[in-house]
């Protein structure tokens, strides 16, 4: 397959093959082994059983061969020998200086220098493209190429990295960022190695400006210790990579198809900047696209008054005037007439972007009906100076006499159809909405501390005072010892408190009667040693260091804000509701900190229970500023705490039209 | 067009071409009009200007002609003026006893008989498909018919219905729900005009085993008089149609794709009884199917021990017995591995359907790798007793080579990809889930009165007696017309009490000051008072007819009710969470009425805050069951009410774990 892929594709370089018994292979004496070929190599390419691996990685070193693609599989795929294995090929390749992809890998075409080093057989291209694919799974990387295909979407790069021993994805989208013909990247991810390295490459090709389109499957465990935090519950580890997205910028995808769709059009459209636009050449098409636009959360913008005067100048009486935009039968009739209609739509000031739907052919047809629609679009959408694409009505492979038809065309063609097109299309207006220099600022650079502070924030109490020392406002308490004490305070402070158990070994308060609400100054004591005695019982193992007393509070919203820490992502913040909110639904909003205010107020925006914080029934609307500035902070007071810490959570934030408040706080070491 | 339709498609019958001039065409001569054809006609393609309809109308009726297909536009779609030329030409043609479809349709195909009767170029098919198309639109008719050649999926039927002055689309599915070849049917909705025939024609195709498969865009305004109701603000167009298609047993689609792979996976696969098994020969695809099913809600279920036992026999050491199943490299190597592996996978006693993804070749290969796994993955289906089918890794048009190649095989090839493949499964198990038979009763005949009785409900308290009088438990209350009065009742009634304003013209008495809540027979005089001057001075206009005393209830959960008339399917009801739940999240679950208890449990199921009623936070659970039983008492009330009822509302229903009460009640009416 690697031999018939060298000979499509016409590598202009020498192949030398070789086989231990030497002999003729693909009519060419083989060589022996690598050192017998006698010459500078630049690159080989390892597909002997695993036993023979060793011999070959002595024959590399001593031809001083400097690099190779092992498509041997039998390593950490197979379990704990293979990985013992895989360990040890590492090593060996290290020793021996020799850069490896690999193993269990199909290898990689470059298509810029014909080099098709892979093997599946593959199909040659016309052209070279400005969309390079990365797959750690070599039978998805050629599922991405075959729809690549039928879309009619050239590659530049094509690289399976298999077990990734040495060469990793990131390592792969790190020199792409670099590579001039690649604008954009789709990888598809089975997991991420190193997520360090994986965000410097990842954001590197952000500030190139090249997208990068993800299909990421498969879910690890969220470990034990984690879940003993509340956040772990609310948080698996899709969700922290959807944050990382955010993050990072890139785009994630469900399938083959909305990846390649998606490549295709930021590669080949350009800056996106307003609302979408499209005509066709039916009403009811038309319906079904403004759906799927609003399914998608695809803008499609009204008209200006302006537009809809001058597309009355140029549609028959009975059309409307209207975005979507219905040609009417007359562009069956009279072809020339879309001409002028899209000229007067894509001149629109909201739309940004403008698809005219209209199928390529499948047989040649140079002078009918076809041809002449696609001269007309392609007049209409001269001059523009916007985005403009050509978009089949239903999902086909892109015939020869299509592709022939479409060819030179100023607006480019996909024929994926509408339902995946409009998917694509808000996928790139999406990427572009959040790229630098639309309005976003890079994301802030991380403060995780280094080292986890010898001073340890435990119970409650100290773990208010701690978010209090980074700024957050937290409730005012008193620590009573005794029951006379209790009473004291209560008096002091008056009105209505909150009694809660203060022990180091105690997490879950509620749970050993150690919450007691609505006490006043006359049942202080009683309610001090009733506490005192429950939680003695249900815990006795808990040291107890007093009972927290604290003004209670009514009104206001109370939120939930946990931070947790993943083992590839690093900290992350959660945020939601309290309450039902966050118990029963898991409404939350997660991000990888470090959070910047205007992160924490698109969090809050995304919360299904949002408009709770907007004032609802008659309540005040919370200070949403002041909230934001004080989950940033509980965020860096996190970090602050370093790797050791698991998880911190206050629960709940009070938030009320004047400002916030923790009114509880807690913390998780490893 | 037409004429090219009908040499392609060889129409068997005589063809007469009519042309007020005569002369030749198309190398026959033509006939100056219907009559002078001077023979038997059975049907007549109309396709004059607007002008000259009646003209042939006249010659239709003299020449004996029964039936037209008329694709003259210029009717109701282009508004006021062409509406009631619409009318008119509906109004000849019954007084002429002609039938007809149309106007501005594209006729029709009947793909049995060879009668292509379209106006629109299309392909023959090389053999009569089990699926009929219906569409309101031509233009998406042919889309739709595109679509099913791309997928290679054969037609039994393509209609147009357009304006739908005579034949709608009702009549369309009554016909083909006895027609013998059409074992599915798709349809394209733009508006259902008659809801009662619809009605009709779906239960008919679903009691004929029918599944229709729709595709229904646009919504229209709800009338501003059923938004005075809260439900009407809750209950938009769309949802109602989607309450239909549940109740109708059809399954809404969102895109042309989707609706042709769903029919072809339903007229092919035939019943399907159990989860969802796959297979593929990447361990990536897998993944990346397991996440799609997930997404689509497809179940896949684990295999039995045995089933695993059985694969490790038949599987290589390194592969996982796994749902889904990667055949590993061993596939590669040895294609005829795979059969052993699916006769496995198929027999396990919880898989009731199987997929095999591998692609269909582009060019011709008898002998080669991909003749062979296609002759394995036949020989491995053979004799499972269930649906198999073949899948694709991406989506593609399938290609003669690859029809040639999966022609004959005992499992349908489909060339959608994973992605649409799995949501086509998914969307054909969700139909025989509820397709009677198969564990669910047939929807219970509508029970709506005829009339409005002469005593209708107006406040409050007479809607509360009214649903009491139909077995829905309601709170007790009394009437106080004097404040002295109130300080009795309180008396009597002991405990915390809610006050609320009695008046026939005040629906919302909380903005007008007419709600008090923990009165107390000390308090209960001075409210009273108080009550009635806020009242009167916010709505001088209202007879107050007293104030309603009531006890105050504390725990449970709060539910709102509420029905409300459709113009198109009738009566509805909404079910949802009180407070927050159904103010600020619209989260309500909606079905036409009447519904059964088995409805309404299903119903409750589906809201977002469904845990609330299983007990939260330590809160005992509701009683479904009794909280099921009022709420189709509610329904019935509603029901009984006649066709002047828009809405009934029951706003909070609380339910506790020992009951149900109606707390308070709001009738509106036309």
């Amino acid at each position: 397959m690697v031999f018939g892929n060298l000979t499509r594709f016409a590598f202009p370089g020498k192949i030398h093959l070789v086989n231990r018994n030497g002999g003729t292979v693909y009519e060419r004496s083989a060589a022996t082994s690598c050192v017998a070929i006698g010459e500078p190599i630049d690159l080989a390419l390892v597909m002997v059983p695993g036993s023979a691996i060793d011999e070959v990685f002595s024959d590399l070193s001593e031809a001083g061969i400097a690099n190779a693609v092992v498509l041997t599989s039998g390593f950490a795929e197979l379990g704990a020998d293979g990985a013992l294995a895989q360990a040890a090929l590492a090593k060996r390749a290290q020793q021996l200086g020799i850069r490896l992809l690999g193993p269990n890998c199909l290898g990689f075409i470059n298509f810029i220098d014909h080099v098709p080093l892979f093997t599946s057989q593959r199909r040659a291209q016309r052209e070279v493209g400005a969309v390079a694919i990365v797959s750690q799974s070599g039978a998805v990387g050629t599922i991405l190429a075959d729809v690549a295909f039928h879309q009619n979407v050239s590659l530049s790069y094509l690289v399976s990295t298999g077990n990734e021993v040495d060469v990793n994805v990131a390592d792969v989208i790190d020199y792409l960022a670099d590579e001039p013909h690649t604008k954009v990247i789709g990888v598809f991810l089975e997991t991420v190695r190193d997520g360090q390295r994986f965000q410097q490459a990842a954001l590197k090709a952000r500030s190139a400006g090249k997208p990068i389109i993800v299909l990421k499957v498969g879910s690890s465990e969220i470990s034990a210790k984690a879940a003993r935090a509340h956040t772990g519950s609310l948080v698996g580890d899709d969700r922290v990579f959807d944050a990382a997205c955010r993050r990072l910028g890139m785009v994630r995808v469900a399938s083959p198809e909305e990846l390649i769709a998606t490549t295709a059009v930021l590669a080949r459209l350009g800056r996106i900047n307003g609302g979408f636009a499209l005509a066709a050449m039916s009403g009811g098409m038309c319906e079904i696209a403004a759906d799927r636009a609003a399914n998608v959360a695809l803008r499609m913008p009204a008209l200006s008054e302006e537009t809809v005067t001058a597309l009355r100048q140029v549609m028959p009486a009975y059309g409307t005037p209207h975005n979507p935009l219905d040609f009417t039968g007359a562009a069956m009739l009279k072809p020339e007439s879309i001409e002028a209609m899209l000229k007067v739509l894509a001149s629109d000031p909201a739309v940004g972007v403008v698809a005219c739907i209209f199928d390529a052919p499948e047989v040649e047809d140079r002078t009918g009906f076809v041809a002449k629609v696609f001269q007309s679009i392609d007049r209409g959408f001269s001059g523009t100076g916007k985005p403009v694409l050509i978009l089949s009505n239903v999902s086909a492979t892109v015939a020869k006499a299509g592709r022939d038809m479409t060819q030179g065309l100023r607006a480019p063609y996909f024929g994926v159809g509408v339902d995946r097109g409009l998917l694509a299309i808000a996928n790139a207006c999406d990427w572009w909405a959040h790229h630098p220099g639309v309005g976003r600022s890079s994301p802030p650079i991380a403060r995780n501390a280094e080292s986890t502070p010898a001073q340890r924030p435990g119970g409650e109490r100290e773990v208010l005072d701690y978010l209090s020392s980074h700024g957050v406002p937290v409730i005012p308490a008193m620590i009573a010892t005794s029951a006379l004490q209790a009473e004291e305070i209560a008096r002091k402070l008056g009105g209505s408190l909150a009694f809660k158990i203060l022990s180091a070994q105690i997490a879950h308060k509620s749970d050993v009667g150690g919450v007691a609400l609505n006490v006043t100054a006359e049942t202080a004591a009683a309610v001090y040693d009733a506490m005192l005695e429950k939680v003695a019982s249900a815990r006795p193992d808990a040291i107890i260091d007093g009972v927290i007393v604290s003004p209670m509070r009514r009104g206001g919203v109370e939120l939930f804000v946990g931070t947790m820490r993943d083992p590839v992502w690093g900290a992350v913040v959660a945020v939601g509701l309290g309450g039902v909110w966050v118990e029963a639904l898991k409404d939350t909003s997660l991000r990888l900190l470090p959070v910047a205010e205007e992160d924490v107020l698109e969090m809050l925006g995304e919360l299904r229970g949002t408009m709770l914080l907007s004032g609802f029934r008659g309540a005040p609307a919370v200070d949403r500023r002041a909230l934001a500035q004080s989950i940033v902070r509980i965020g860096d007071a996190a970090l602050a705490l370093g790797p050791d810490l698991i998880s911190l959570e206050v629960n709940p934030l009070l938030a009320t039209h004047h400002g916030v408040e923790a009114l509880d706080g807690l913390v998780v070491w490893t």
